[in-house]
């Protein structure tokens, strides 16, 4: 490694990998989920996304000590032939069961056109990207929601009902990048207000209530309030539709009983997912080549015109770290080497 | 019919949806056709959705003349067992074409647990509530995008790229009414863009820019110009999804080649579009019925706390016309009857 910065450093990926597999290993977490969640902490890191990156090596820490995640369970994978796989990850990290379910709900997409996997019972901490990427580099389309805790009031109300809410899309391009997206149905995600609330600025205007139910900029009275949905009735009927499609259509909890069993522990949220496939040589036919054509032909009219696509930033931060290593805060690193017992 | 004010009446709906059958007669459209289509537009005048309700029956008047449009095709269902139904269109209206490809739909959901329904080729032009709910009806949830034609910029653009994309979602409930939400990604309806053309007032804020890319409050500026999406990137990057869900993967065109289609001819939208369809019992499978339950617990957090459940002005609207019939106002109504030979 080598300091990039007085304050950053530039971590090789493969190390980066190593010591984050060691800081997780300390956790008593079994080999199969320390693969697992460090393919995606790392992936995190490498991409600049700083609250999905070896911070949540911390956070995995911190729900890990409040003693209801299983670190060892092997997720249950019932695939019965239909369109729907169901993982149960029984109280364990959500990186492991999606990994375990991801050939079975290929294999739907490929016999059925379309198919879901729905995982349940796992303390999700991941970005959805990742999965998103995952399943589009075989030529997939996917979909991804989850819930989280219950922070952020509904449209014309002031009490929290639904989670952060994620809603993440990835569709196959040519070349080594798809078309991804990945983003909170909150008007701000929360781990930006946790770095407002620690920094004592102010929130943007908008993004949530005080417990009285008056708009509010100070993080510290809206994380005691309410945040507010991105895109107003807009984006709270899809914060709602997130609580619906990956939390009782697949029987497991919505973000208020995630919250409530969380019990004030600060733990990940633990709840379901809920992941749909799309295989375009299936749905599209004999026009599905064309289909794709005229998606890149979309796209194009997109950049031609200075607007980027989603993702951009993402994937140009990682070609830099591929070539010259993550970008790590200094201090930060210190605390998952010492978890390591480096 | 009574007069209910000076400019509007309430016509019981047998009466409205006899008068519409005749107008859509009248405009040489085929039986099947002129029934599939009344039953939507009597249902959004009887919902007090004016931009989908009689007024439709001039724009589709206005389609069929600029004479793109194919006034008896059946449509062709294609259902090989897999989860996915594909309906092409054949260059005609959707209504028919969804209702053919409905049972097939639902009979792929039970199955499979998911399905999807992809129309193509269909000049589109009624709302998507009126799919959800028949899906819904039938104790599933659903999800539909269709694109429109390009009008709206992506952000971080001024160009247009995107159709006004509705996405659409309805969860079955207990009672007569079903979660429902219907909207459109632009940040401003087409039509309401249209009324405020006629009427010559400013359009809200952030709705759109003119040609040279400027912030405009012009609804003639910026119907020449280009709108916005709703909620800045996020929307924008859900209308994206839109084009590539309801036309690339289903090897139909984009809002992009829909307009270019039409060539200024000014008729409906001639795309495609999917509906996804889940079943709960099978995604939930043993927890099915709590998962319902704590739908219910939700929905009953929201309307406590004075927030309102998407549809529900709707649904009001739909027991006061059930009771006393539809509001119309006179002079279109007049027209109507005119074109119904009344």
């Amino acid at each position: 490694m080598s300091a990039a910065a007085s304050d950053t450093l530039r971590v090789p990926l493969d190390a980066l990998d190593e010591q984050v597999r060691a800081a997780l290993r300390s956790l008593g977490l079994g080999e199969a989920h320390v693969q697992a969640m460090a393919r995606t902490i790392v992936a995190g890191q490498r991409d600049a996304c700083p609250a999905h990156g070896i911070y949540r090596v911390l956070t995995c820490a911190h729900t890990v000590r409040a003693g209801k995640v299983d670190l060892q369970a092997e997720p249950l994978v019932e695939a019965d032939g239909s369109a729907v796989v169901r993982v149960d990850a029984r109280y364990a990290f959500s990186p492991l069961a999606f990994e375990r379910g991801l050939p079975a709900l290929v294999d739907a997409v490929r016999r059925h056109g379309v198919g879901a996997l729905a995982i349940r019972h796992c303390f999700h901490y991941s970005a959805l990207w990742p999965e998103i990427e995952a399943i589009v580099a075989h030529g997939l389309a996917a979909l991804a929601v989850t819930p989280s805790h219950a922070w952020v009031a509904p449209a014309g109300g002031h009490k929290p009902v639904f989670g952060t809410n994620p809603i993440a899309f990835g569709w196959p391009r040519p070349g080594p990048y798809p078309l991804v997206f990945d983003f909170a149905t909150s008007a701000i995600a929360r781990g930006d207000l946790e770095l407002h609330r620690r920094a004592g600025t102010p929130l943007p205007p908008d993004c949530g209530v005080d417990a009285q139910g008056q708009p509010s900029t100070d993080p510290i009275a809206v994380a005691s309030g309410a945040m507010r949905t991105f895109g107003g009735h807009k984006g709270s009927a899809l914060a709602l539709m997130v609580e619906l499609l990956g939390g009782a259509l697949i029987g497991d909890w919505t973000s208020r009983e995630s919250l409530a069993f969380d019990a004030g522990s600060g733990a990940a949220p633990c709840h379901g997912e809920l992941i749909l496939a799309f295989d375009p040589a299936h749905l599209g036919g004999a026009d599905a080549a064309e289909g794709a054509r005229r998606a890149e032909a979309m796209f194009d009219a997109i950049t031609a015109q200075g607007a980027r696509l989603p993702s951009q930033r993402r994937f140009d931060a990682r070609e830099r770290s591929l070539r010259e290593g993550a970008t790590v805060p200094a201090a930060l690193y210190r605390e998952v080497l010492a978890m390591a017992g480096a």
